[in-house]
């Protein structure tokens, strides 16, 4: 059983797995390649018995689950950072604060295909990912235990992924992350002053100024952020105010398909191979229709090491400004020295 | 000149670099070899020309400065994050806040000798390295534009170095970080309610209860912190409460030289060439003899990769529990499987 532990001065929380406590001999620090091919990749049709049983699935009628025939399945991490069953037991130790690693830890595999990316493939596909998505967050936030759902996509080595096969994960949590905490406290104090959600303010500003914005249409806008942590960093929001994306409509996961086919592309045109994270910031659980909180979709490429001084700061340095990392994405100037 | 940019939702500032505007074909996926001999090492006795001219260095007598005859020195960083000379000129865009990135950014060059880690050398080489980190901190709290000092060093590649040869770095920055701000808020509140330091509290129970005790002398102490973010991350606090690191004193200058040798051989010997970073963190440029906060040194080994949930959330996995890591380190239990 993992425990959530709390930091005593600044009150960031950790998940300590016990269950798979690791010897000093198991960090190996030379790059270990790892060659799967469709025979042995458990993501892969065909091989549905590796996996844990899955949770939900998309595929053809008539086909039984567990078994080929789906297009998205959605399945336990098999080395899952925290555990569905059990209670919480909050408790504490001497000064210390702890509690129970209850949570879910999921992996939404999102093609049959053992392909590099499936933002290459057709619309579709990217569509019903989202679809899966929604319903996957719907669920787990129904569980009284879990104050928040956070989904996620590592994809590359250097971005965290431990396969290669197209995939994205979800983690529900028993308390709102402090990352996710720090924008709403932000957003409410934005708000408290100006009565106005600060995500409107900056999608606003950016689509006006022009000069770090990617792409639109009537339902989402992209930019690179004013302030990017990181080189090529975007933000993806949706055009109408909205803090919950368990609401999104039909028409609004056609365009955020069709924005995230743009930028995920645009980006491995550029960097091809590109290393990359994605995450979806969304309202707490027993939180809908915040004035001003605002859903969001942040990709962070990753390209450039994170060090002592980030680590010591929170700071970060990007050599590449927002405004030309937006030209280089459009390709609007050349982008070869 | 680059510039310092904040985030207008959770307020945390971002280095802009404009100076070195990369291209995108600048980023190599690849790793690329950095084999350096003596001849070609920057930071290498006879390359003194390479650098940038020293700031401070301590050296035999009747030598001149950038020559040979140091055995530490202090230069500026060749491609700074933040420059020297310059106004602030605090400004605002639209909603979006800005500075001019005005600060220092050094090179503590440890030793002249192309060796592995100082703390294979003898301790007063250690020592000297953290009578520079004060020498510097006092005199760069003393421009008024710089609100902070962070003394940090990356080990590795995988750490964030660029070169092999021994180094630290600082960086002075005109604002206080927001994990530092962070920090000293936390460590308020637990001030305000409990009229107690929660580091020398932190410390007395990790003393008394043993689990995560790594070493201690009379002036400081080593453990596992009980809400690890990493595997083998050890905390150094010095025993007596001072929230100043400025006010060091030579007893223990040489506990704490004593104390990272200590720390670092050992988890070089659990687990060799592994990768770290460390960082000091202290009270800001114009607060000392704070009650409620208190200096101390984080070493952050680098041997699981942050991904997609660590970013999005705030939240760490950690899979070996500090309580392993401490026996680890100790060598009191068998560490081969």
């Amino acid at each position: 059983m993992a425990e959530l532990r709390k930091d005593p001065v600044i009150g960031r929380w950790v998940i300590v797995s016990t269950d798979r406590g690791r010897r000093p001999s198991d960090f190996v620090l030379e790059e270990t390649p790892r060659v799967l091919d469709s025979k042995s990749c458990p993501f892969c049709e065909g091989n549905e018995a590796i996996t844990p049983p899955e949770i939900l699935s998309y595929r053809k009628c008539e086909t039984c689950s567990n078994s080929p025939g789906w297009w998205i399945r959605v399945v336990p991490n098999k080395f899952p950072a925290l555990r569905i069953e059990g209670e919480l037991n909050k408790r504490g130790k001497g000064i210390y604060d702890l509690m129970n690693g209850i949570g879910a830890h999921e992996v939404i595999i999102e093609t049959p295909q053992h392909v590099d990316d499936i933002f290459s493939l057709e619309q579709k596909a990217v569509e019903d990912v989202i679809w899966v998505y929604r319903e996957r967050m719907i669920d787990l936030m129904k569980d009284v235990r879990f104050e928040y759902v956070l989904i996620f996509k590592n994809k590359g080595r250097d971005a965290g992924a431990s396969l290669d096969h197209p995939h994205s994960q979800l983690i529900a949590t028993p308390i709102v992350p402090k990352r996710v905490e720090e924008e709403i406290e932000g957003a409410k104090k934005y708000f408290d002053f100006k009565q106005r959600c600060v995500f409107c303010d900056v999608k606003n500003q950016e689509v006006e100024s022009k000069e770090r914005l990617l792409w639109q249409d009537e339902n989402f806008v992209s930019f690179c952020p004013f302030a990017s942590r990181f080189p090529y960093e975007m933000s993806i929001l949706p055009k109408n105010h909205s803090s919950d994306f368990r609401k999104i409509n039909e028409a609004e996961v056609k365009s955020l398909a069709w924005m995230l086919k743009k930028c995920i592309n645009s980006l491995n045109e550029i960097i091809p191979g590109v290393p990359y994270n994605y995450i979806i910031h969304t309202s707490p659980s027993n939180k809908s229709n915040l004035k001003y909180y605002h859903w969001h979709l942040e990709v962070m490429p990753r390209l450039t090491s994170i060090a002592g001084f980030e680590w010591g700061t929170g700071f970060y340095i990007n050599y590449v400004p927002p405004e030309e990392a937006a030209k280089h994405l459009k390709q609007e100037e050349k982008i070869n020295p």
